[in-house]
């Protein structure tokens, strides 16, 4: 019964958003293929609720899976930034993991990219254009293959975590002066986070 | 046939409700990262009801995993007070162990709280906003995937048992003195718990 | 093709419905955790049907597992009787293996009743409250939990049945005298019965 | 290409199928637990149909296993006796299976009669009562099951199968008698059965 | 790129199916238990279609399993001469599949004509008599049991095609000049066939 | 966050888009079962999509296996010029994929074109015929057999890019040249391609 820590809910939320944030922002700079942030805010304490948005600066029309990966990464960084600097998750990561998993199958399942599935598209995942939603069709593919499939989903998603967690580990003060930005400021945008990001690094 | 106990029933009732209800309330106090007491009351004999309420004292945003997994002892605590005492387990804790369930089922298939399954969200156990249930959408993943989750769910259902049941027999005298206050008092409030804890626990 | 028998069809009936009702009687009197019997009655002959009536004499909230074993023992004990007595089964046992069953699914799947499975509530056998059926619902646990919870359903009919063979074996001279009566009588009230049982017993 | 059998194909359907229907009867009459025949028959030349009717006395409440795997002999016996004699099977049978199939189903899935399964109840094989097949309500028990039950109501039907081929080959000259009469008479009652069965008999 | 062949597709063609329906008559004219040929023909070039038709003399009512086994074989004898002669297969013989396919079935899952599935019918491939298609029934039957029932479907097939490949290699010069007369005359009646087949076959 | 390319994604995006066309455009040149090309175009910078067109000269009732391999390899060719060239996949070939597969399928599960299937046509990947897509018939055959049918399927489709790898792995300066000239003209006709090739090719 945590009688000691009550008063501070409100405040512990606001940090753990802020390092949430931090850790999206952090992974998204560091790593190779990703958009350009435009902006990462958090909502004042009692809101708890925080965005890093990031800015693809022309439509695309082929993702490839490099970008895939390190967007794979990006998503999952807010957790990995909780995993690390508190020791434990929490739901906050709800949307985060049901994107990734959306993206994973979809590589997965439509656009070839296990090799142990191979350059099959068996619809999988794909949604009806109008109702947002899998058709309520047939299965046309075995169990065998759906275990499969979800095998290398898990593994595409694994991997990319792997990679968020060892840019977080390896910058964890970039990732505390990020965070403490964040919650002193509520909004940086992409010229903050080059700063904080240039000013925490060169400590050779 | 049971003639010779026949007189007793409600009696009975009234005391598995009594230690149903201070199992859930001990396991609450005990435990680090839990809401606090509110209330715990049992209805007068015949009707065979408790109620254990916790309070939260600000709304959370965030339910990190040690909250939750106290939170599934909370509610196992009740049967397992009742295995402890009686040396058998009812029906009574038909609802504790649905919403045991189906917490464990969304830290482990929406939340990513589990390391076999991994981060992945594959929308199992997520209802529709306006029906309360699940829509019958074709499911995504394998029967394999749906298996690791069943154990993932089990195991997490399990630990949090294990860890009421720690609780509850290394304090089974303080869990009678909070049974036999329920038979007397019918209502007790979250002083009168830390009161009854308190006198019993000070056995150095 | 039995021409021999043709004629002692419907007196055969009756003699199978009385050893089937003297068993569920018997078994109700000799478990220890069953309600009192009301009655035991068969209807004549050319109806071949026949009720044991349990009594519960106060309202229960409660269902302690060792309430609902004997239960299933009680359940299944007119089945037995047949087994025991005619060296066959006959389809005459149809509604009692159902409610059997259906009493073992929600131990197993609704109140944590089996060590294998856990207490978990996965929703398994629970009813539209006005359909008085299932919900068409998808599914939400895996093929392996399924067969999982059949296998310790069956476990605990087969327990059940194996306790009741056992009490109608040991006491076939008190089953062959309750069927007896059941036949000259057709209608037993608890009296009837418990002075029957007390008649045949004294052998020491 | 048969042309030289062609003109013959009437007349060999009008052998097979009496053959077919002695088959039903013979089995009918020598097995110890079966309704008397009531009339065998079969259609004139380019019809090839035949019916075997079976006469019970009595209604019957109960049906023992015994009295079923009887019946499933004499639903099988017609098949047994093409079998034997024109050392092939036909689509003849197709009705024949499917009600011995439907019969076993029940008594593995809803009576009890297999010991593998146990005296369960599931509900496979159940019908609506008003639409007169299965509702499509979810299943409730797990595939494994399923096949444990597939293989009881096999094992039920080749135990069946046996029997009659048991029966039909050591009888076989009865067989050709009664197959020979209905050929000639196209209709027996149970009079012409039994002594046509007592002449073909007394051998020693 | 078959540029050098394009201005053959169509002649190809012709004789693709020339030979097609002269393995579908060769088969029908060697195999015992078939009925006899009507007419074979092809359309003229640019159509690429062709037809093989028996002629059952009179109606049926039982199909034994010799007669279905040698159907079979008709049906898939039409690809077995694409495959022998071409060295190939083509699109061509959907519909000798699809056919050969459902027959199949019917005998292994409603005819009892496999020994491993044995003699039931557990009504797999039965069609709604008004909507020509399987009903929405739940099925009754366990994986195993389907998966036992294809194989032995794919072994009845197998089996069939074995035996048209044994008679079309065996008799390679009568298959040529069958093909032969169709390409120059494009239809054949039962006399022609039998002529053709007369004056290859004696070579002794 | 690719700062430094950001100006040339759409550069990018049309080099892509002319080894994807090229890709399929030497593969159709250089299989000897394919159709002729009719024209090879690419979309103006920053619209990014392409299309390389076949020309079937006559209408074809037939489609030998061969034919059908060589297709599924011209599928894949677009998807194999970028793993050559940009030693990784987009999602690009999201179409092709879908293509490749639902041919594959109906090869393996309609056409008879597995040896390890047989020649059976149990109705996978049968569209209805209004509706566009599949109806939601009950499946007929088994998971094992889907199973089969999916690694069949999977086979073919490796297969076929293996085929393509090698072709465009050997004349890796011919695909050069031709997404070269694709970049510069964005539509070449067949006699451009002939010509590319033919300069290209004479190299001994």
């Amino acid at each position: 019964m945590g009688s000691v820590r009550e008063e501070t809910i409100s405040d512990m939320e606001k940090r753990i958003t802020a390092y949430h944030e931090a850790g999206h922002a952090l992974a998204a700079s560091e790593l190779p293929d990703t958009d350009p942030i435009h902006k990462v805010s958090i909502l004042p304490r009692g809101m708890a609720m925080g965005i890093t948005q990031l800015l693809p600066e022309e439509d695309r029309h082929y993702y490839p899976k490099a970008y895939l990966m390190d967007k794979l990464s990006v998503a999952l960084a807010g957790r990995v930034a909780e995993k690390i600097v508190f020791n434990d998750v929490s739901t906050g990561a709800q949307n985060d993991l049901k994107e990734a998993t959306s993206l994973a199958e979809k590589m997965v399942a439509q656009w070839g990219m296990s090799d142990k599935v191979g350059p099959l598209n068996l619809g999988r995942g794909e949604e009806h254009p109008f109702l947002g939603r899998e058709l309520a069709q047939p299965k046309r593919f075995s169990e065998e293959m759906t275990w499969l499939m979800d095998q290398e989903i898990r593994k595409l998603i694994t991997d990319a975590e792997s990679k968020a967690e060892e840019i977080l580990a390896d910058k964890r003060h970039v990732l505390d002066n990020l965070a403490g930005a964040l919650i002193k400021e509520e909004v940086l945008d992409r010229d903050d986070v080059e700063r904080i990001i240039k000013e925490a690094s060169p400590k050779p």
